[in-house]
């Protein structure tokens, strides 16, 4: 395992996401040395937060040029864990603070998006952007959620770009260990489309049947009658509007091209019900059923991918 | 509360749903008063254990002439409780055998097609059989994960005829409302529907993105990175292949109605996405969620529907 150091770390949106890395980083024993870690809000109210609470050591406003390059000024390492769509943003507005040796990564839920705004925003400085996604979340979120040991177990892909210097991969990748995540590595195009797939497309398909319930005229006699299977499968239809907005419009080339792959399969599913297929459904359901229980039976989420084992 | 007494119950299909009642009716305090209850299996063998239980004072056997006349003499009341694709031939095998004076019901989570069975196997004598529906299930089935509370506070829909006798649709009620469920009344094409949009379709939608998935060349990997969001929306896809090839086809004209009303709203999602319109796609996840929310707060499936209040 590479062992590593940071003398500052300095983190954009301390929130769940960022603070729990600082929480992890700090707290957990056998993390690697970290020095200073900064936090950087949209204003200085929104980091002090993280400060009061001892996750980070210093705060800086972003719309603060003095704040903002002393902030940078000698950092080994910038997290963006704001939501997404401020990547590009803040891309930019870091720009011009930005030291030659500093590694910058991110922990945005889609990432063709990200790596087209690092491209924008820094140009042949982009070969200092690793893009990351820790895959954690939980129900609630804000810096008060953030917890060292969110990440124990859980997935973080990395998407290295070919100009990317194996060292900073290296050094990222030891960062999310040192957290217990397991850490895998894919091209941004093939991350796009397993998280297309895989949380991206359900995401939309619950609010889509709650969306169609809303709009039946008898739409108060189907929500008394919803049971069991309709909250399991609705339960992501409570999640944050604008989260989703934001991922599926980053996102929605590879969420367009899994969408139609659905829709075909229920369009297959339709016709064999039209048709009195019982056999053509049968077989689609027990194949569903078989895969579903290994997936559970295997662990669920913390298997690392066949054939990208972490290094 | 109508009071009401059984001196002889008889239960084809002895499994979860006809041992739950059974025990119910038994156990509960204050439940009225049952004389002796027969189980009737495809074979003795399959019934005996529920004798074996205690959960049944008698059995029978299906394919015995003998047996089943025995069975169903002077019976107040026969429940179904086998899977609903034998409505009809386990009514047109009990015809000839059936009092004048007996009641028939039963449990199948589908009712057009078994109104449809009734008319068929009983002809005129389908006044006699009032259609019902307990909304309730265990991840495990069998006699052997019956419960006497199974109902408390479940939703049990029955589904009237307009040539049923006032009398028996009223001892169904207090039948049922002696396990401690809510039982309100519909049409069967108004429980079609409902159960279609909130159970059936929710059903298929999962299912189809397990297939899609196994359909996908990067299946591995798209299941090495499935997490919560998978999890939730997927459950339901472990359920019985063959309950829902039957309920898929016993529920079609409904079912197909609703899935064209779900792909309606998918080809507006998706074409809100290639448009980038994030107003349109906010708009709805926000509704979604408001919605999702709401009915979680006012206690998920336990609630009486609105205009259709418990008598």
């Amino acid at each position: 395992m590479t062992s590593f150091s940071f003398d500052k770390l300095v983190i954009f949106g301390v929130g769940l996401i960022g603070g729990s890395l600082a929480r992890a980083l700090r707290e957990r024993a056998g993390a690697a040395s970290v020095g200073r870690i900064v936090g950087v809000g949209r204003s200085r109210a929104s980091a002090e937060r993280a400060r009061a609470l001892g996750v980070v050591d210093e705060v800086a406003a972003l719309d603060d040029d003095a704040e903002l390059r002393a902030a940078l000024a000698g950092a080994d390492l910038v997290l963006l864990a704001a939501p997404v769509a401020q990547t590009l943003p803040l891309l930019q507005r870091i720009a011009p603070f930005l030291g030659a040796d500093t590694i910058v990564t991110d922990a945005g839920s889609t990432k063709s998006d990200v790596v087209a705004a690092a491209r924008a925003a820094l140009a042949e400085r982009a070969a200092q952007f690793v893009p990351g996604h820790p895959i954690a979340g939980r129900e609630s979120s804000g810096i008060e959620a953030a917890l060292p040991d969110l990440y124990v177990g859980r997935n973080v892909v990395l998407c290295p770009l070919p100009e990317n210097r194996a060292q900073d991969v290296a050094r990222i990748e030891a960062l999310w260990r040192a957290t217990g995540a397991i850490v895998s590595t894919m091209t941004h195009e093939q991350h796009d489309r397993v998280f297309a797939s895989v949380s991206h497309l359900p995401h939309l398909l619950s609010f889509a049947l709650v969306e169609c319930i809303l709009n039946a005229p008898d739409a108060a006699l189907k929500f008394s009658f919803a049971a069991g299977g309709f909250r399991d499968f609705t339960r992501i239809a409570a999640s944050s509007p604008e989260m989703w907005r934001d991922v599926c419009l980053a996102n929605r080339h590879a969420l367009v091209d899994e969408l139609d792959g659905y829709m075909t399969v229920l369009a297959r599913l339709r016709a064999a019900i039209v048709a009195e297929d019982g056999a053509a459904l049968q077989a689609v359901f027990a194949r569903s059923r078989e895969a579903r229980t290994q997936w559970q039976e295997r662990g669920g989420q913390a298997v690392a991918p066949a054939g990208l084992a972490p290094k």
